[in-house]
């Protein structure tokens, strides 16, 4: 496989999530950002808006990015399969996620890609992400900006990273992990699994749920698990449901 | 003064030049662009369209950038106080001069600033930059892309150089050049006097000027040109152009 090739592999496992979109140009200006990079894996959640007319005028040449869209009604059904997921956002501070720039995630987020699918979401225009949706995220992107004005037009923001994807691959020899990387579902089965057990055992009330469940999810998000330790922590998590052995 | 007043000054002496831009949409998508990442020099060469409700609409918070935009008639012009010229293109192999990826070319276009501004040409959406545009510049710079799909926007280019100037700044320490470079209009001074020189002596003729003058300012613009090396060429040829002395 020669090294035009192996970009477009790699670039083709880096998926653009866009959440509750509500202007069609922002599609379009997506959909071409994307294609004059290489990447092509487009998923709308809940889009407020249609791919219509504006949408694919301003997609140019690049509409079957946008007509090739998978929409789905989750942000979790977007992130089912893949094994590192970055929430695009100007918050940084008021978060526990570990943030990057988009020249820290790159090298790091395009070796994981040998794993399986990686994803960057970016919220709505007006509103962003809400917190439910930056729990499901694995790290935060923070694209640098000028303090005095920060607002990145989305189109301009998925340009950017996508850019500093391609070239970074450009540059450099992936280092790739060592070990095998859970997806997304596989980990929210074992936080399914906990939850289970906890409630079962009287430690978790579903009717008081405090902040329990968001920081054990976010415990496991940036812990960032294995496939090996899903595998332990089903099997710690079915021995919690067993009665204790009386010895 | 603290750091994110040093980039600001720094950014600041980064000049975006559009030649012959044709829609008002690209005009304000730049302006957003260059604010989100701390430009705001912005000049327009014998622009196609207005500074109208559309641009204003798309540069949004940034329209301040766009009504204090300079408009001139001629690259030269746009350039005559800069000391080092970038020109955007996609074209690499027909032409003559060192072409550098954006990662490339920011630490070495930001060093220069200490002297001068600098300048970032882009030309118009349809038609790019004429070979004569082209020749006033000193580098080129080549945004990587896709190669089944290169057309970038104008206003995503933009934001891709403006981004990566940005996140070189604040990444690295700058080299500093060691010597003070000649302004564009300085390095122009000599070619015109050169110009003078050999169409006196007939080794130039105006009426067949084949491919000489382009060929002498690809030379000077490669090279690029000191103060002191100014003085010594006007020197050497206010010199060529006394009676040769007969001892």
């Amino acid at each position: 496989m020669n090294e035009g090739m192996m970009m477009q592999e790699t670039l083709a496992r880096v998926r653009i999530v866009l959440v509750e979109t509500s202007h069609p140009g922002n599609l379009g200006a997506v959909a071409r950002a994307m294609k004059t990079m290489g990447l092509r894996d487009l998923v709308l959640v809940n889009p407020r808006c249609a791919v219509d007319a504006e949408a694919l005028a301003r997609a140019s040449n690049a509409a079957e990015v946008l007509t090739g869209a998978r929409i789905v009604s989750s942000l979790a059904e977007a992130l089912a399969d893949t094994v590192l997921s970055l929430a695009c956002t100007s918050r940084r501070r008021d978060l526990p996620h570990p943030a990057y720039t988009p020249r820290q995630a790159a090298p790091r987020l395009l070796a994981q890609t040998v794993q399986g699918p990686v994803a960057i979401v970016f919220g709505s225009e007006t509103y962003g992400l809400s917190n439910e949706q930056l729990a499901l995220c694995r790290w935060l992107l923070n694209i640098p900006t000028n303090p005095d004005y920060a607002s990145l037009n989305l189109g301009a923001a998925v340009q950017v990273v996508a850019y500093e994807l391609r070239t970074t691959l450009a540059d450099h020899a992936l280092v790739l992990p060592e070990f095998a990387a859970a997806t997304h579902a596989e980990i929210e089965g074992v936080l399914g699994a906990l939850t289970e057990v906890l409630t079962e055992r009287g430690f978790y009330n579903p009717e008081r749920p405090q902040r329990l469940l968001p920081k054990l999810r976010r415990f496991f998000a940036r812990a960032g698990l294995e496939k090996e330790e899903v595998a332990i922590w089903r099997g710690i998590l079915a021995n919690m449901r067993q009665p204790a052995r009386k010895d």
